[in-house]
């Protein structure tokens, strides 16, 4: 069977299990490790407040080759002071040891409660059984998966092949988590291994790239979390000549990277909590691209658009609303909408459609919410999920 | 038995009934009359897709004298170009008419679905009939108040007295909705009657500071409607020597006038769908006024702020993940959080708390959540509601 986890592209082991931080005795605990090194970049929150492993691993992106990612799922070591901070070196230490490298050429990422202290103890070790443990085979792959989840569902993971000189590069990822889902529970952590041979300026500037157009681009509750995470580590095992310009090459790999986030992002916003379908909002014919960034998470961030995404009502006076009192620019007498292919509203009016037909876009797995705001020529987008009395249920009804 | 309607200040008169625009014959017109003449002054919308009958009012508004407020539920008259123009016109055109005064000394007002033409035959009929019916009894004054109503579950009144140059003033009230409530309804609709003699600019003045802390400080979804519309109207008749500076009369009317609409806003908070408490957000310590606003705000619209409020969970996690992801300048070291009077979070970290009191606190009616940013000396608040299943219910399950 073809591996589709972490450890496909060249490079890479992984292992993930349970040290005892979640009382459930789910796992918590997942290594990766590039035994050769690997060129690393990285993106983080944009939350003001940024918990422990976050601010180290921002300080260990300097080092010019990154070993391991050391993670945990139950504790997010957010709001957690210097006790926190030196748990998350603790954590880096505890790895590089064990793999004999240097404390800052491994990062960290913490996901979970917010304002508890890790159980620092029941990590160390279990990143020293973690490190016996680690493999190149899809089931460790599949362990690191599980050990990052918090609410998830399910492991979410993908991978993407693709030909680079001659030579075939993979890119794989696992991901956990979308909006802030759990009650204190911090959210995004994205891990992307492949085996290019890449510049680091170049690398970075694709995986940006990448989340921008598909992690950055998905709202489930509208809010980053304290300590959302995505780091690609690049070994270079495959043999390319190394990528060192904006060449046709790493347009290539770009593309292909961009494409694995997007699946990424999609499977995240289906596993929201309580989501049924998602939906894409395009904005075009903004005055600037920040505001089509803008209007297109008014909308998806809406949550009577959400309700009536929830119960396949072609309900576009929401649209039209939410897009109206965002602030941005707008030519009434050119504004448009449309559900999937179909108008619902032309040129400042409402678009004679039969509902039957629409409603049966919008209950569909995924479907495509178009505005244009008649006002200029840029565009830009959106992902949002359907808004449910689950989602009430989660996070009304479990206590802190 | 004291009068508590809109009819209760000297000089006006009211009517509501059906008209047939509500498939339910539910009440759904509304008139208001003040035979001598009153000072006006009104706020609206500020979402750039305007509804016809706000925009007609804004023309209107000019008029140095007001005589009547025609208005309409059951539809917004939004969305409508040209002809929803003629039709809001029309209605001015039909009760000047009765009451033999000129088209623009009367004010316009719509609610209900958005896109629709209005059955502008039948209003015109009920704008007859209600001018047949008007009177300043207590129950013409509640019949005006259904009137407005669509997914409302009761009518919404206030009023206050106070005593200006020792003559008795009176502020009464009527109001509708909160929020994008219902699927393509627009939303809120403020009309205020006095007896004070007032300067026009002082009541715009007074109106002006008492919405922007009371009605615009509250949000059960985010967003202002199309149509959102208050209106006052100041009919002299009390006697009192008219104000004419910002003296220590006009600010005991200003005062009561605010507190009045602070009594509405909670009522609508508290009417809200599927609401059932509310809470006020109260951000100390912030380096402007404006992102004190932008943070209150941003927790009160907070989904999962609204699901902990409903589950009466003290997560305050979620709160500080809103406030540090909302933009706002913030000093953690000093970042603090209380629920009621309860310290949660002190100085950047989680402080001890008694978590079955706060849950207490937060299980009451009405409870306050104060956020100190740390970064200044600026401050400013909000009002919020919780978010429930039946909220879902309502908005995705009613089908346009």
């Amino acid at each position: 069977m073809a591996n589709g986890t972490i450890t496909a592209p060249r490079g890479f082991l992984a292992a993930g299990l349970s040290c005892g931080i979640k009382q459930s005795r789910k796992p918590d605990l997942g290594l990766i490790v590039c035994p050769t090194g690997a060129i690393v970049a990285a993106v983080f929150t944009t939350n003001k407040i940024i918990a422990a492993p976050v601010e180290i691993s921002k300080r260990h992106l300097k080092s010019r080759t990154t070993y391991a990612i050391v993670a945990n799922s139950g504790n997010a070591n957010a709001c957690t002071g210097r006790k926190g901070l030196a748990d998350a070196v603790k954590m880096c230490k505890t790895a590089a040891n064990e793999i004999e490298v240097n404390p800052h050429e491994v990062l960290v990422a913490s996901t979970g409660i917010i304002g508890e202290k890790l159980p620092i103890t029941k990590i160390v070790q279990g990143i020293k059984k973690a490190s016996a443990k680690l493999s190149a085979s899809p089931k460790a792959g599949l362990d690191f998966a599980r050990a990052i989840m918090t609410t998830d569902t399910k492991p979410k993971q993908a991978k993407r092949n693709l030909t680079i000189s001659g030579k075939k590069v993979t890119i794989a990822a696992a991901v956990k988590g979308a909006g802030m889902i759990a009650p204190n529970m911090a959210t995004t952590l994205c891990f992307i291994t492949t085996d290019i041979a890449i510049r680091k300026p170049l690398l970075a500037k694709a995986l940006k790239n990448a989340i921008g157009n598909s992690l950055n681009k998905l709202t489930v509750d509208g809010h980053q979390s304290t300590n959302d995470t995505a780091i690609i580590l690049a070994s270079g095992l495959t043999g390319n000549r190394s990528i060192v310009s904006r060449c046709p090459r790493y347009k290539k790999f770009a593309a292909a990277l961009a494409d694995l986030c997007e699946d990424l992002a999609k499977q995240m916003a289906l596993d929201a909590e309580g989501a049924t379908r998602i939906f894409k909002v395009i904005i075009e014919g903004a005055a600037t691209k920040a505001q089509a960034a803008f209007a297109a998470r008014a909308v998806a961030d809406y949550d009577l658009v959400k309700c009536a995404v929830h119960g396949a009502d072609p309900n576009w006076g929401r649209i039209i609303c939410a897009v109206g009192s965002c602030g941005v620019k707008i030519n009434l007498a050119k504004l448009s909408c449309k559900i999937g292919n179909i108008s619902v509203f032309r040129n400042g009016k409402p678009a004679k459609f039969n509902a039957a037909v629409v409603s049966r876009i919008i209950r569909s797995k995924e479907h495509t919410i178009t505005v244009n705001l008649g006002a200029g020529t840029a565009s830009d987008f959106c992902y949002g999920c359907d808004l449910s009395r689950e989602y009430v249920t989660i996070n009304a009804d479990y206590h802190t």
